[in-house]
């Protein structure tokens, strides 16, 4: 084992250094002010449950993403938290179970066996917000203000947002009385655009119009002018898939007229979190991130398995990627404070009255004999700028009997720190 | 599967629930707020590491508190962080090398096979601070102050303090010349404070006067008068325990002088952390908790495994331990908007103001066709006031063409949230 091999970290488990860390938990301030504003109640999920509770609903992608552990005391197997979602659902079913609409936010750092991509965290920061109890336009609505307002917050001026609809392919797939293996290919096909094996899927399909219908739906993607064209293509479609298609109207009408800043993008054949989602989805990008910067959609009845089926849409996204789109800021120079401030109450005092005033205050500390070992060479004499320790550029010193801050420049006396 | 076992929690591993949550984040940010006046820097170090970096140096208790998973990606054994002090020494000696003083904060939540104590958490939320490279009695005595202050801050009114100064026990028996075995027996009697019992393990001891001071080690424990007393017992003893006991009264002497609200406690014997302390230790009590809220101390050359060892000192506490001392406090009543706030550019525009005002306003959800099904009848109805919704005392009306906010009562208007 040498030295090099305890510095090193797993793959996309970062730590968070200064000044960056200060920054990060700014923006996380910032961000669970505005939830609140907005009336939702903060939560905090355990980081660990039994697996039966975290997976519950939410398919295999998270149980191969989470991390397993046996629990001494149990026996069972426990779940690292891999994904929040089904944890609050849990919380509004059982723990908090409110009627009517309930509103609920966190931050919450969580982990995953691999990253969803490449460069990606397995360790993100999870911040979002769920409503529960309401089903329909508005609740979708309002998370999706929400999500905007939080990347806009965060630093994203250029947004795009994905707006699709999981009910326009569910109501068609229904109608048209596939096999399951059959329905697994056309699923594959769309998913991937692939729309040269789209037709073969379908040739089975009895019903022409639906047939018809399930080979459009891929191709209705684009602006919002997308939704007059599926008007006209969805016209003989089942009552729910129109229903849905007025959803997605309405939504992506009211988004232009509050959010015209806002690049609109439709996918009525969007299939993400298709075996969760029950409705609306969405997706928001800013340009040069090779990834979704926030997720999220409707997801009714995930909290049946807890007892408490109830309507449930929300967003969640990665405070770490968040942070990244912010330069960082230099932190102000502080006041250097004499020793004293350890053991005479009169100068500690004066400290204590200068940091309560939102000063930064370090106490210069006096030389000390004990030899610093220095086993090997290593960044500390590269001098990178980066990791500077704070800085002063006043000094607190007693001038005729009173404590005083003045300019660093001001003073003679040596100080060691 | 039942549904109540989905809902059941490990032992020990809590949810935080509205209104509790958010006092905890504003406790949190008090404390970080803190830290940064004193010229701490906040770092966030990985929630997983690779085994050997995590308990370098930590000994064997803290490895059985590690929860250890396998990383997919590499093969190799990782740790969930069950103590972040070792994490940030490893910060110190590579990933932020200042030279000098270096002081760095964190909040960090943690996770442990078994909990310290019965009642314990297995997730506290660990918050501490460390100053590198600078040994002697003011970096101790800041760190001192620091958790003082913190402790302070968070509510507790009337605190004990606990010093220790492992050096004392280390300089006598390294003076005794004990086999391993002896020095193993004496240790465990003095550490349970087993008095019988120390008289036999040091009958081997050939210096006499050195055997009548370990004898004499575990009854010099009470007030700060118990250092003079101390003083005149080991005046004969090896200089680096004369040496340990003047630190040991000098920091106690500047508390007493800075902090007179504070109870002092001398136990010269304190053995805590012993295989990872090397000066100063300590532990702060309120009255009530049968546990320590917060501990600390010196432990010198921890970043030595990481190619640079220096001089450390540090304190951690929890703060959902923390956040237990505060009553909670019932959230401000806000304001209910229309649900043209969803819709209505101009609305929209009149409630981000009013939120960005520091008011918290909720939309009114109109009503829904969707059933909610109700599985099971459970703590909803029972009416348990605790899981409270947000409430509001005014609302968002429309008078006359301008957004005015009134008094809930002046209303006749519904609204269905």
């Amino acid at each position: 084992m040498t030295i090099a091999d305890r510095w090193l970290l797993p793959d996309g488990m970062e730590e968070i250094l200064p000044p960056k860390a200060r920054q990060m938990e700014a923006l996380r301030r910032r961000l669970l002010d505005l939830f609140h504003a907005w009336g939702y109640d903060m939560v905090m999920p355990p980081p660990v449950e039994f697996l039966e509770s975290l997976l519950t609903g939410a398919g295999h992608d998270l149980e191969l993403q989470t991390f397993k552990v046996t629990d001494q005391l149990s026996g069972r197997t426990m779940g690292v938290s891999a994904d929040v979602t089904p944890q609050v659902a849990r919380m509004d079913a059982h723990s908090v179970p409110r009627s009517g609409a309930a509103r609920f936010c966190y931050c919450h750092p969580v982990l995953r066996t691999r990253a969803d991509n490449s460069m990606g965290s397995r360790a993100p920061v999870q911040i979002g917000a769920e409503l529960f109890g309401h089903a329909g336009v508005a609740s979708d609505l309002e998370i999706l203000n929400l999500m905007v307002s939080t990347l806009q917050q965060s630093g994203a001026d250029e947004l795009y947002l994905d707006l699709g609809h999981v009910g326009l392919y569910r109501g068609l797939v229904d109608a048209a009385g596939l096999s399951t293996e059959q329905e697994q290919q056309l699923f594959d096909a769309i998913q991937h655009k692939r729309f040269a094996d789209i037709a073969p899927c379908v040739t089975g399909v009895e019903s022409a119009v639906v047939r018809e219908m399930l080979m459009a739906l891929p191709h209705l993607s684009g602006g919002v002018e997308v939704l007059e064209q599926a008007r006209q293509v969805l016209a003989a479609a089942p009552a729910g898939v129109r229903e849905a298609l007025s959803e997605l109207t309405e939504v992506a009408h009211a988004l232009q007229r509050c959010h015209p800043e806002i690049t609109l993008y439709l996918d009525l054949s969007e299939l993400r979190g298709y075996h969760y989602h029950t409705g609306m989805v969405f997706a928001a990008y800013v340009p040069g991130l090779g990834q979704a910067l926030a997720k999220g959609g409707r997801y009714d009845e995930i909290g049946s398995v807890f007892g408490r089926a109830r309507p449930a849409t929300g967003f969640s996204t990665d405070l770490k990627l968040l942070a990244e789109l912010n330069g960082y800021q230099p932190s102000m120079p502080g006041i250097l404070a004499p020793v004293e401030a350890l053991t005479d109450p009169d100068c500690a005092q004066e400290v204590a009255r200068l940091r309560a005033m939102g000063e930064r205050v370090m106490i210069a500390l006096p030389e000390y004999r004990v030899e610093t070992h220095q086993f090997e060479t290593h960044r500390v004499e590269s001098g990178q700028g980066a990791h500077q320790a704070p800085t002063y550029d006043r000094r607190l010193l007693k001038v005729e009997d009173q404590w005083q801050v003045v300019s660093a420049g001001q003073s003679t006396d040596s100080f060691s720190d």
